[in-house]
């Protein structure tokens, strides 16, 4: 599993403070902390007014690469902020995110064409996030066909197929599984990601949302997310879920995270 | 999701020693807390040498119908002591379990054919568990065979494939599942059942594996379960695994599951 650590976002109020006042050693701890507990990349979002947010982001990065060698995700719903953000990076990481919006993927696209960058691409459009598994594999269709155009490689690009909330669902994520294995199928060395708390929103006790969520996602081929590797509950069902799906051969992966303190009751 | 609540069990050493000394109260409040966290049978198994075993039963069938309404499941592997222990029942249960094995299933059907009595079938014969899945259905098209020719509807079995611990396995539950999805085809008034512990034997940290197995296996389309339901955690990501997969619109036995505190933090 492929795991993006999300908790440097100015989305979380104990963040913003931390980046309005430039306290660097609690954005360093951040990337320390979730470095330790597994993650494979420091997701960055400054979630700030457009006009500071690349100052912010790029900030946050310089602290983030200070403390860890871990590789940054670049967080922002703004292309343009990712492109340049890019350029804050001392080693390749991954953009999060492009979509068939606007001129998202054209933006970013070429610019990590010749890279070892990876990518994460939503499955919405500029009419928003389909409603059918059928639209959504158009849209994933159209994204390949970009990603085919620019030599990009399926093995760089995280799909996120887009949870909606659950309380508003008739069937379910029914259709998202399905989503999922077809993504798999058509393309194997793909990566689908996506996140495990959208899916939550407006419901009770979201934990088991969450964690039943990213067990099923699993089951049906998820093999990355944006979640918190400080979630030692979300990594063991993680962890297990692998090892259940045949990902762990006579569970070594399951044994060695338990014995390093990555999930479980701590040693 | 069907719970039969696994705690009355004379495998569990405080069960085995409240059987020893005839503790009537220990064995009631089991009966009484499984039911208020929402057991929808209690299994009843005595586990002591077959000698005592009828009259172990008996006891423990008496007290839990002493305190609670709830269906029994009469659990022992001898099919001999569950057809007498039905008699000790004072409304219809379930039958833990038939298999291929021996005459079980000559034993059982014929004695709940024309009652509303449920029963739980494994799948495996003779010569033990099958390896295949081919083979476990090769098991279970048998056991419909006979269901038939006793005219016992499938709506009355639930079905155990019989899962055998991961930390030998090379290829995880991918098979259990796909027999899981192919049962629920051929019969989709059937019931899939299925233990959660026996999964985790020998790993570390085990309730993250058996946690994950049953929220895959709701996926495939378990809908039966021997668990403890006073594992709340357990109970939650039951409950959200079945909303997720489509069988609770607008997440209202998820919300009222939670508002009655059957899951999630006590109120």
């Amino acid at each position: 599993m492929i795991i993006i650590g999300e908790k440097i976002n100015g989305a979380i109020p104990a963040v913003a403070e931390a980046i309005a006042r430039r306290d660097a050693a609690f954005i360093r701890d951040l990337a320390i902390s979730q470095t330790e507990a597994g993650a494979n990349y420091i997701d960055v979002c400054a979630s700030t007014n457009v006009e500071v947010e690349l100052e912010t982001i790029e900030w946050l990065i310089t602290e983030v690469q200070e403390a860890v060698d871990t590789p940054i995700a670049v967080d922002s719903p703004n292309a343009e902020i990712c492109a340049r953000a890019i350029a804050f990076c001392n080693k390749p990481g991954l953009v999060n995110s492009v979509s068939l919006e606007g001129d998202k993927i054209d933006t970013i696209f070429p610019i990590i064409a010749d890279t070892p960058w990876h990518c994460a691409a939503l499955l919405c459009d500029d009419s928003g996030i389909p409603k059918s598994g059928e639209q959504r594999l158009a849209v994933f269709a159209a994204i390949m066909d970009k990603a085919k155009q620019y030599g990009i490689d399926p093995s760089r690009l995280h799909i996120d197929p887009l949870v909606e909330m659950l309380c508003t669902s008739e069937d379910g994520i029914k259709v998202i599984l399905e989503v999922i294995a077809r993504i798999k199928e058509l393309y194997p060395t793909i990566h689908v990601t996506g996140g495990a708390s959208n899916i939550s929103f407006n419901l009770p006790a979201r934990k088991f949302v969450n964690q039943a969520f990213i067990v099923l996602a699993i089951g049906a081929g998820m093999d990355s997310a944006i979640i918190s590797p400080l979630n030692k509950h979300m990594m063991g069902l993680i962890y297990a879920a692998e090892a259940l799906m045949g990902q762990d051969e006579f569970c070594i992966n399951y044994i060695t995270g338990y014995r390093e303190g990555l999930y479980g009751p701590v040693k």
